[in-house]
C-alpha cells in the first residue's frame, strides 16, 4: 500500500527525470493518482510504462509549447505539440474556463496531443470556478460501427461534471461502450469469457472471448446490437469523434495514433496526433449560483429517493461510486499489483529515481 | 397520400384557427411536415390531436410572449410562455444561432415550453448558417434509472447537426432509450410481444410486453441492463435532463408535464412547463470553413467505406436512413393511415377548416 503523496512525489520525480518541468509533472501525477483514487487504475500507475516507452522511443514531447492556432470569444483550437495528454488537455480546459468567465461558455478543439488518463479529471476542473465542465476524447480504434467489421472508433468517453450545492457535484465519465477496453483485458488475463454483447469476431459473430481483439475482432458500441440501439452509441462515438478530431485537426477514427510504444506508428494520417473537445459553462451564465445549486441539490435528492427493483442496490447519482472509492483508498492507502511495481521498479532504476518496491 | 404543400397549408391553417400568428403556424407545420417526411410519422400528423386537445383544454399558450430572462455574451435562458414547443423551439435556437455570430458559440436553456416535435429539425436550423446545431429536451417521465423501478426520466433525445462539403451533413437524432416511445405502441397495437431489453415490470422484472408501462411498468436506459452499459444510457438521459430542466429552471425529471391531455396536470412542479436545450458553434470559430467541410466530407467517406458484417446492410452514417425515406416520400407524397385522417378531419370540422379527408 502506497500514500497518495508517496506515489504523487514518484511520478512527479520520474516526469521530471524525462523533462517535463516542475507544473507539467505535477498535473500529469494528479491525474494519475486521481485514477487511482477514484477506482480506475486501468488508467493510473498501471499505464506509467506506456508513457515511458513512448519516451524513450521519442514519440512525446515533454517539453511542448503549447498554443492557440485559432479562437473566437467563446472558442479556441490548441495544438498540443505532441505533449502527454494530461499536459495539452489541463491547458485546454483553462482556456475553456477563461473563455467561459469572458463569454459564460468556453470551447476548446484540441490537436496534436495524446492518451490523457481519465476524461473526468478535466470536467472536474471547472467545478471550482463554479462552472460545469465537459471533456470528450477520440482513441485508439478498437470499435466497429453498427453492421460493420471495420474498426474505426474508439471508446470514445464522455464526461460531464456539474455543481450543486450541499450535495457533493454530478460527475459522469463514460466510455461511449458497453464495457472499458480494460474490463476485457482483465477478463483475458483471468482466462474467463465475457457475457454476449461486448465484442465480435472479425465475421461480425457475436463471441464471449475477450482476446477476440488481438484476432481482428471488434468491440460493440452502446447498445449492443442494432435492435437494442448500437446505432446510437455509434451516433455518441462518431459525435465524440468529429468534435475531439474534426474540428480540431487532429486525426479522427481510424487514424488516431497508438497510445502505446509497442503498435507502430501509423502510416496514414489525416491530421495531428489524438484530439480533445473541452466545454466549461459557468453556472451564472444561466442562472444565479445559489438558485442553480439549490436545485441541483433538489435533482440529486428526487434521484437518491428512486426505488430499487428488488434485490437490487441503491440508485446511484453519477460520481457516487468514484467518491466512495476514493474516500475508502485515502484511508486504506493506494494498492499497486505486483506487476505494476515491478514495472514502475524498473522505470525508476533506468531513470534515478528512488522507489519502495517492497 | 398527400403533398407536402397541401398537408403545409391545412396544418397552417388549422394552428392560425387555435389563434397562432402566421409565422408560428408557419414554423409549427415545417416541423410536423419534417417529422412526416424524415420517417418519423410518430412525431408527425398523428400528434395533431395532442396539441389540439391541450388547447382546448386551455393547457397551451398559442399566443406567447417568449423572451430572454438571463445572459451571457454566448448563452440565454429562454422563458417559453407555455408556448407550443415547436414555437419557443424555433426562437431558441433563433437565438442561439444569433449569439454564435457575435461569440463563437450560443447556448440556450429553454424553460416554460411543451413537446417540441423531432429534435432534429432544430439541430439542422443551424447548418444553413453555417454552424454546427444541437438540440437536448427532456420528456414525459416513462424511464428508470439503472437498478431502479421508479419512472424518473424521459426518452430524452439528443440532436448533433454537423454541416459537411460535397457530402450531406451529419445528422444524428436518437433517444437515450433503446427503442423510441412509439415503436413500443406500435407493437402494443399489433399485438406483438417486444424483445428483451426495452421495458420492465413495477417489479423491475424484465418483460417482453409492450403495453407494461401501463401497469407501472417502465422503459430501461441505453444499454438495457448494468451489465451491458444501462448506467451509461442513465448518465446520458440525466445530462440531458439537467441542461435542459435545470439549466433553463423547467420541470426536471418526474415532474415534466405530460404533452397530451387526457393526462392530469401534475399536482406537484419544481419549474416551468418542458425544458430544451440548444447549441450552435460557428464552423470557422474553430477552422476555416472549406478546410473543415473538406475534413467532414473525408470523415463521412471513411465511414461509408466500412466492410459490412456478411448479410448486413452498409454502414450508414447519420442522417442517411432519415433522407432516404425524404427523397422517397418526396416522390410518393405522404401517407396517412386512417386512424389519424379521421382524428385529423374532427380537427378540421371543428376549426371550420377543409380537409380532403379521401
Amino acid at each position: 500500500m502506497y500514500t497518495y503523496e508517496y506515489l504523487y512525489q514518484f511520478t512527479k520525480e520520474v516526469f521530471k527525470k524525462m523533462r517535463c518541468n516542475e507544473k507539467d509533472a505535477s498535473d500529469i501525477s494528479k491525474v494519475f493518482l486521481a485514477a487511482e483514487l477514484r477506482g480506475h487504475a486501468s488508467h493510473g500507475m498501471l499505464r506509467l510504462k506506456d508513457y515511458y516507452q513512448l519516451w524513450k522511443a521519442d514519440r512525446i514531447n515533454t517539453h511542448p509549447e503549447i498554443r492557440i492556432i485559432h479562437e473566437s470569444p467563446s472558442t479556441a483550437v490548441v495544438d498540443g505539440d505532441n505533449a502527454i495528454g494530461m499536459v495539452a488537455a489541463c491547458r485546454s480546459m483553462e482556456i475553456a474556463i477563461s473563455k467561459a468567465r469572458q463569454c459564460g461558455t468556453g470551447w476548446v478543439a484540441t490537436k496534436n496531443s495524446n492518451h490523457f488518463g481519465i476524461a473526468g479529471y478535466y470536467a472536474m476542473m471547472a467545478l471550482e470556478h463554479d462552472m460545469t465542465g465537459i471533456t470528450l476524447t477520440n482513441a485508439n480504434p478498437l470499435v466497429a460501427p453498427t453492421f460493420s467489421i471495420s474498426r474505426l472508433l474508439g471508446t470514445n468517453p464522455i464526461a460531464v461534471a456539474i455543481p450543486a450545492g450541499i450535495e457533493p457535484p454530478f460527475v459522469a465519465d463514460f466510455a461511449t461502450t458497453p464495457i472499458a477496453r480494460g474490463k476485457l483485458a482483465v477478463a483475458e488475463k483471468k482466462g474467463e469469457k465475457t457475457l454476449e454483447g461486448f465484442v465480435q469476431d472479425k465475421e461480425g459473430k457475436t463471441t464471449t472471448d475477450p482476446s477476440i481483439l488481438k484476432e481482428g475482432g471488434s468491440m460493440l458500441t452502446l447498445g449492443g446490437d442494432y435492435e437494442h440501439g448500437s446505432h446510437k452509441g455509434y451516433c455518441l462515438s462518431a459525435v465524440v469523434d468529429i468534435l475531439s478530431a474534426v474540428f480540431s485537426g487532429a486525426n479522427f477514427g481510424p487514424f488516431v495514433p497508438p497510445s502505446v510504444a509497442y503498435l507502430p506508428v501509423l502510416k496514414e494520417k489525416v491530421g495531428d496526433g489524438t484530439g480533445h473537445f473541452f466545454g466549461a459553462l459557468r453556472i451564472d451564465a444561466f442562472q444565479p449560483a445559489e438558485q442553480f445549486k439549490s436545485k441541483m441539490d433538489l435533482w440529486i435528492k428526487t434521484f437518491r429517493d428512486a426505488k430499487s427493483a428488488p434485490g437490487k442496490p441503491p440508485v446511484q447519482i453519477p460520481g457516487d461510486v468514484e467518491r466512495q472509492k476514493e474516500s475508502q483508498i485515502r484511508k486504506t492507502g493506494i494498492n499497486l499489483i505486483p506487476a505494476v511495481i515491478d514495472d514502475v521498479k524498473q522505470i525508476a532504476d533506468e531513470l534515478g529515481v528512488e522507489f519502495n518496491g517492497n
